[in-house]
């Protein structure tokens, strides 16, 4: 198979352009988004929602992460990722293996609806898990676009795939919020350090490969950086190359959300472009690609 | 001579209240600040002026900056802490004995003013510093107060120190501003790790020891956290025990400022609280107490 996005090589970053559609479906009345938010997709690569879920559900969703983060069973899972340093939760991969809640939540039709349409195919789940950004001590995620990874580390051959983030807790300005380039999805950065073997594990706690040199930075972020805050139940959606980010969390007050990737049935993995083994399962699926079908209500009756 | 103030000899971390005063002198007419500022520095232990220095003079403090920071010769100095990993400069200590713009700026009457006034005393300055967060690799600073470390590492008997901020750039809320717990210097929190023996070369890059535990940040910031942001130019006065910190900056764009420790002549070094010997003088002056004069205008004719 042509590698599109060459990368992972060694030699110097290149700037190429993105083959793909970024939306995949012209606008046309009755889609699950205004045409403004359709136009704002296809130009900054993202969408915020302040009002998909009631408080209530947000609760439910609140509560069990909090009751997974304590589940014994599954922090002595190899799923569950910790600090570096202070070995608090940083994330817990695949939730919904453990939570009926997280399963129905993964398939909600309003997040469903959205995700078909931008991407005019059927999905299922490349990779799922609760971001735990702990209070004083969460530590930074530099620049990196999610694709560049799941192409040389996964396989994905193309992009078509959606992110989408649903904040647990307040999002300020000062603990560690996503930060994002708009219109940076626009445009492929490769990164020239090849893959190390067993690389994965360590770039679950600090990512050092697969990160985007400075100068190529500095030029997608000509137009400026915009930051993701509000108060929990933000719902992002974001183009799976669209440069992002966090800052590290030296404040009193946790950050957290949930974050499922839907990819394109269209568009399931091949070998990893990068040349090393693919990753474990429950960082990114590689056998299961049937198309996710929608969830009834995620509160409970 | 008693330790009204101990700390840095094991145990368990304690929040003890501050003797001094804070506002040493009473709002009166003519004074240099408004009776709602000096309240304000009362209460908060901070002050954030947004306009005391022109666009002119502001343009010479940031080319001075920018000049230093070039100068292979300062740059040899032991004075020029680089960043750990990047090796950028982080901090240069004493940018007076290079400049003197900068031997101007730290006697110009509209600050001196203030901080005589607060202090009700005349002044001499302790420390002073060009900080240089570099854009993309500049690291936080964790949560402390520079009282713990100018009493455990330098001497200062008390608290009648203030420190004055000048920013060089614009601080925005994602470029690694300075943080701020209003209201935390009415209130001491001892740090119990003691001090390792030539500690301070490690510590001018990342501070671990003379940082507070997390149970009393949590404490201090009830009322909660406040942020520096703005255009360049904004001078911030806070005192010598008002817990603060900086989040890492992970941006394209650098945040620089000027750094001036003003300590009342009644209030100079005795041997390290801590037990090790002082720090050198670059970081913390010893010998020349001789009050500051009043320095003219600080814009070239």
């Amino acid at each position: 198979m042509i590698d599109h996005y060459p990368g992972r090589q060694g030699g110097s970053p290149l700037i190429l352009p993105r083959l793909e559609p970024v939306t995949w479906r012209k606008w046309q009345r009755g889609a699950p988004l205004t045409q403004t938010q359709h136009a704002r997709w296809t130009v900054d690569g993202f969408l915020v929602h302040q009002e998909l879920f009631t408080a209530a559900e947000l609760a439910c969703f609140q509560e069990e992460a909090a009751r997974l983060a304590e589940d014994a069973r599954v922090l002595a899972d190899e799923s569950a990722i910790t600090e570096r340093g202070s070995g608090a939760l940083r994330s817990l991969f695949r939730p919904q293996a453990h939570s009926a809640l997280v399963r129905r939540l993964m398939q909600d039709p309003r997040i469903l609806d959205i995700v078909e349409y931008l991407l005019d195919s059927p999905v299922y789940v490349h990779q799922s898990r609760i971001n735990y950004k702990p209070a004083f001590r969460g530590r930074e995620f530099w620049w990196h676009s999610d694709f560049e990874t799941w192409h040389h580390e996964d396989g994905l051959p193309g992009m078509r795939t959606i992110s989408v983030s649903i904040s647990l807790t307040d999002n300020t300005p000062y603990n560690g919020p996503l930060l994002l380039i708009p219109g940076s999805h626009r445009w492929y950065v490769s990164c020239p350090t090849p893959t190390p073997p067993d690389h994965f594990r360590a770039s679950l706690r600090e990512q050092t490969v697969g990160t985007p040199d400075e100068g190529s930075l500095r030029r997608l972020a000509e137009r400026g950086v915009e930051a993701v805050t509000g108060p929990a139940g933000l719902v992002t959606f974001f183009d799976c190359n669209t440069m992002h980010g966090s800052p590290g969390n030296i404040t009193p007050w946790p950050r957290s959300n949930l974050f499922f990737v839907y990819n394109s049935v269209h568009n399931t993995p091949e070998a990893p472009f990068g040349g090393q083994p693919p990753r474990p399962a429950f960082v990114a699926e590689r056998r299961d690609f049937t198309p996710l079908g929608r969830a009834g209500t995620t509160t409970p009756a």
